[in-house]
């Protein structure tokens, strides 16, 4: 059964987990209760993927670009998917449905998972999915998308990579971190790390987009390849403005007209400050607007979305099966 | 309450957990029971530092040395632990109990934990400890020590420490484990990933040593700094064996006299082959065979162990404080 709205008490700390429904060891249950074990390598070797879509006014957006991410991960790890897209797309469908909301952070997981043996062999693992909806939640809250984040360059690389392929999404995060910490301390508000060469890679799930001279450039190695960065770069083409993935220094970044980041968690927001810099005085730039305009409408476009009531339901897949 | 000797069943997929004992959300319950919520960050982030300590015959060894360098790690994440090192000690002491294990892999986490708003700042979340007695595992298996484990060397770089610290011991193991695969695939059992230099750096959860005309080399950097690496070392030292920590490249490995790997899951253990070459004849070498068994008489030295019941129970931790 779902949970409904409103937080959750976490018993032995009094803590609070938020609304939501996930889908683990092929049950539906309450987020408090969304459990794995501490021996899946997913947790002690941060062995998994994953892929994070969002819901807005009851419809997925974008729902198979980031099945088909997800997928392609799986693939590379060598894992198994234990189903196919149909039913995968039913269960996320179900557990938006259960949790009861318009508004949603969809996640989907396959982490290595456990071995019957406990043998340290990945290829002796039984590989786990789970999936869990919660409410919608952005990079950038409320007063941050009317002035623009400020951002701190941190110094240090993301993982190469020639280390971890950052087209399979990842939990490793430390790096990021750190890099939050270091912000933190500089008095900024996020963070964005560097790569080998020392030229902008990305922040905390984000992706970064430099505008100079109506000309507009995200880094294009070392970094997620994220949805809503492809999604950017597509609408930039619609409005007739030039985009390009190319190595985008610090330099450039601070000389930019506007910045704005890109992440599933928020869409495309804009970036106030830059270690102390203000590249469009504190407020979104231009084209920042017309594009975070253009992103929001096209989630009730259905070329790239689909009604959550419009998917398969678990029942349908099950007569499909 | 611990759950006794022999494996259980976890109902839903009819698969096994090892025996043993966690202690988790301030309780100690069997392996099957050890979860942890699917939103903490030390899963969804990886963000998270560890130890792992073994107990041998009912001591543990080297115990102070892993509590100092999880201690140190916390702090490098800035994280805190929710109590002091006595009951730590305390804890992990009566997981070994309540196991019933003589030997023992114990291990202690501390994750940056989840926020009761779901808040994307890991300043917000409440850190979660966890640590668990399972029975002792080797990296090497029986016949492995007797013939040498068939080694494979990667060119994949492990992740470079200017973008995680490897001295705060981590799960970022996406690099280890793409050079397992890359091991299985070329016929070895075992994997050592490079640095950036193109030097040997580590493999999954051990250290390498070449033995080169009776001096030793283990890599200098980039790599965990090993409490058994570090064992290896001081009692070489003991045997008046010359040893450094150095670059250490393929060639010297491919054309060591011995060759020997290091882990709190197994001790010193001997190295077969190297993508086919033979160091010692698919045998452990003479001074490998000298340091394992050293190593070994080290577990029952009071300098270096102490017995399960000579450590504090958790009711003298509560009257200590």
């Amino acid at each position: 059964m779902a949970d409904g709205p409103g937080p959750q008490l976490r018993p032995e700390a009094g803590l609070t987990f938020p609304p939501g429904c996930a889908y683990i060891g092929s049950q539906f249950v309450p987020m408090s209760e969304a459990k794995i074990s501490v021996l899946d390598w997913g947790f002690l070797r941060s062995d998994a993927t994953y892929d994070v879509v969002h819901v807005w006014k009851g419809r997925f957006f974008r729902l198979d670009v980031h099945i088909e991410r997800f997928l392609n991960g799986i693939a590379k790890l060598r894992m198994e998917l234990p189903f196919g897209p149909e039913r995968l797309q039913a269960i996320l469908a179900e557990c938006v449905r259960r949790a009861e909301l318009n508004d949603a952070y969809v996640e989907m997981i396959l982490t290595r998972g456990t071995s019957p043996t406990f043998s340290r062999d990945p290829r002796d693992a039984i590989n786990t999915f789970i999936a869990f909806a919660i409410p919608f939640g952005s990079v950038a809250n409320a007063d941050q998308m009317t002035r623009g984040v400020n951002l701190h360059v941190s110094s240090i690389p993301r993982i190469g990579p020639d280390s971890v392929d950052p087209t399979v999404k990842n939990y490793h995060w430390l790096d990021l971190v750190a890099g939050l910490y270091e912000a933190y301390d500089a008095g900024a508000e996020n963070v964005l790390l560097v790569d080998g060469d020392g030229n902008l890679a990305e922040g905390p799930g984000f992706n970064v987009f430099a505008v100079n001279d109506d000309q507009v450039t995200t880094p294009d190695r070392g970094v997620l390849e994220g949805v809503t960065r492809r999604t950017a770069l597509e609408l930039l083409a619609e409005l007739q403005v030039k985009a390009k993935t190319a190595p985008l220094s610090i330099a450039a970044l601070k000389a930019a007209d506007e910045v704005f980041i890109t992440s599933t968690a928020g869409g495309v927001m804009p970036v106030g400050r830059i270690d102390g810099v203000a590249p469009s005085a504190d407020a979104p730039g231009p084209l920042t607007q017309r594009l975070t305009e253009r992103y929001w409408a096209k989630h009730t476009d259905p070329v790239w979305s689909v009604g959550v009531d419009e998917l398969p339901t678990l029942d349908d897949w099950r007569r499909d099966d």
